[in-house]
């Protein structure tokens, strides 16, 4: 399976991968998702939002087990977050029916579209669609670099952009859901496991930071006639690492925007994303306050108006208690972890019992081509993803 | 010839001039500067390396008096930088002619291709390349953002990318450049004179610095395993400008590219292009040698890996002092006043003695739409050109 799957939109400059939700690359790795469902007989669906199921028994049933993960991947991500998730689903079914196990619930592997938000700036737009945590108005704004918006690039991709939104029916056929995953840290590298469990999910957001300057020639113009946005951004990026650190928290700017990004031009705007995540809901508010509060403050000196607007939210996820224990007891006791990354699983938690399975990670490194799993740790993961769907939908 | 000129390359959103170097707007503009030279019969040429002449009289005489400044424009430029000393130049001729004035020695109108250096990152390559001061070899290495080299750009605009190189004998027809541009800064605003001269240019350079971290996933990694060069970056952003500001120079970042530039990944790379200038050559070294050495620094402490690279550089240039005098006095003793900025008028005065004249600003500000010029000061500084040209080629 990953030998088809691997060298789909992987730059080779890079070596990273650039899988962009709706674009040919994502369309290769849908069409080998269609391909994997075929090969096992399995029923395939696409849902109004463009999530891809395979299912295994009726889909109507109700209680279905399901599993997955997504196929789209960061700006030169790895090959390991999202796909990795994908893969295991398959075989660890095959592992099921290699067994003989004889499920008594519809069991589905899903994949769902757009996770990681690399081409319209969210994240979990496939998840969040259909639990009803983006409304159609405003996946109709979300607008990518090329201009196009969620809807057209949909539509270029050959979906039907009207049919997007809430889908509670699929979501109610959901008893349970599991997201193995790549670890994105070094948790069990520490505790030498190959197999966690997670526990939940920091509160994360995106903040979208807006330096607004003044044009200016970068070799006539005074100091003291300057109004240049860099400086503020500079010294904002340098805040918020301040104010995370000192909160145990993370902030970071890896997106950055300039306006008219010419050499010897003093910026008229300069845009920034940060990204910042907290143990509590509280702690992260109070640490984006206070970036906020030092780039207004920088901002008042340099002659730089600054506008702050949250793109993105996501609450503190904690996963249900029952399954997680369940699936800790299935697997033998192995680590219980938190992770600040979001995923469709910590969407999905507010509508399913959910629950996620993380795979040890050596370098810890995650959306970059250093991103590793070892063979053996993936075989781990399957086979604990089997005993976890054959203890969830076949007693 | 302003209402011609005006709406090209002009961007709807922003208000600003996107005319780069042998893009569609580019060539709009050249077709102007034709119809132009056309209009009034003179003889047009292009020579090898894309610049446009319009000559009055026999170009092969020698000795000639030429005027004349650039079309295209840094992104987002205002309407006068380069153009105003076009169009000034062509009704200083027509002023000329209206006056009855005989010439004795040939009069040549020139617009110098890529001044702003906005696609390939150097500045005045026409003149450069004419001068012998850009190597062929170097020219060729030459990229802008959309992956072309500058002869590739040239032969897609219909030019002939062999023909390329030093023209020894077209600078040899010049027996003196006067550039007539729009001040950059406020001077003469501060003394309240529609035109002035200048004396000086000062040394300036573009340096690139390359900040390699590693790139890793935002909401995962813990702050003490992170290499992350945007800290690097805007550490650096801030040691430039207090360098500069101690040092009396000028030191800017305006441009910035990231990769992978995702709102949740770490940066792998940061570039960020530092444009300095000073009143002379050994300050303009000590900043930049104190701005690498700061960078270097933060960088050992972020894990993170500078390199600088001087993309160009151009020493001071000290106008010709007998025509600057000369001017001066045909003008009745305007200001005379240094400049931060390049010209292809500071690269030609290598080869033929050569002046400027400045047009009043009163916002000072330059390289965006804010820049302006007020329709009396325009005016008074096409007579002023009249009488230069008339000071130099009529007696």
């Amino acid at each position: 399976m990953w030998r088809d799957l691997t060298p789909i939109g992987r730059n080779t400059t890079t070596n990273g991968y650039r899988r962009y939700a709706w674009t040919e690359a994502d369309a290769d790795c849908r069409e080998w998702f269609r391909a994997q469902t075929e090969t096992r007989g399995l029923t395939y669906e696409v849902d109004r939002n463009g999530n891809q199921w395979a299912w295994l028994g009726d889909p109507t049933a109700g209680d279905a087990v399901v599993t997955g993960s997504h196929l789209d991947s960061v700006p030169d991500g790895g090959a390991f977050d999202g796909p990795l998730g994908v893969v295991s689903s398959f075989a660890a079914l095959d592992e099921l029916r290699a067994r003989g196990a004889r499920p008594t619930k519809p069991l589905a592997i899903v994949n769902f579209g757009d996770e990681e938000g690399a081409r319209f700036g969210l994240a979990c737009v496939g998840s969040r669609l259909t639990s009803g945590r983006l409304s159609v108005e405003r996946a109709h704004e979300l607008r990518g670099a090329d201009g196009l918006s969620l809807p057209q690039a949909m539509e270029r991709a050959g979906y039907d952009p009207d049919a997007i939104g809430p889908d509670p029916e699929r979501l109610a056929r959901i008893g349970a859901f599991v997201e193995l995953h790549i670890e994105q840290g070094r948790a069990l590298a520490d505790t030498a496991d190959p197999v966690g469990v997670a526990s939940a999910i920091w509160p994360h957001g995106r903040w979208r930071f807006d330096f607004h300057g003044e044009a200016n020639h970068a070799g006539t113009t005074r100091i003291e006639d300057r109004r240049d946005p860099m400086l503020t951004y500079a010294n904002t990026v340098l805040a918020a690492r301040k104010k995370a650190r000192i909160a145990g928290a993370l902030a970071t700017f890896g997106k950055v925007s300039v306006e008219p990004n010419g050499v010897n031009a003093i910026a008229s705007l300069v845009r920034g994303w940060l990204d910042s995540r907290a143990a509590d809901e509280e702690t992260l508010a109070a640490v984006v306050g206070e970036i906020e509060r030092a780039a207004v403050e920088r901002g008042r000196r340099d002659g730089v108006d600054v506008r702050v607007t949250r793109e993105s939210f996501t609450p503190v996820v904690e996963f249900a208690h029952d399954l997680r224990d369940r699936l800790s007891g299935l697997l033998g006791g192995v680590p219980v972890l938190p992770t600040g990354a979001g995923h469709d699983a910590g969407i999905l938690s507010a509508s399913a019992p959910t629950a996620m399975l993380f795979v040890r990670n050596p370098t810890g490194v995650s959306h970059s081509p250093a991103e590793t799993a070892g063979e053996d740790d993936c075989l781990a993961g399957v086979a604990a993803l089997a005993e976890v769907l054959e203890g969830l939908a076949c007693h």
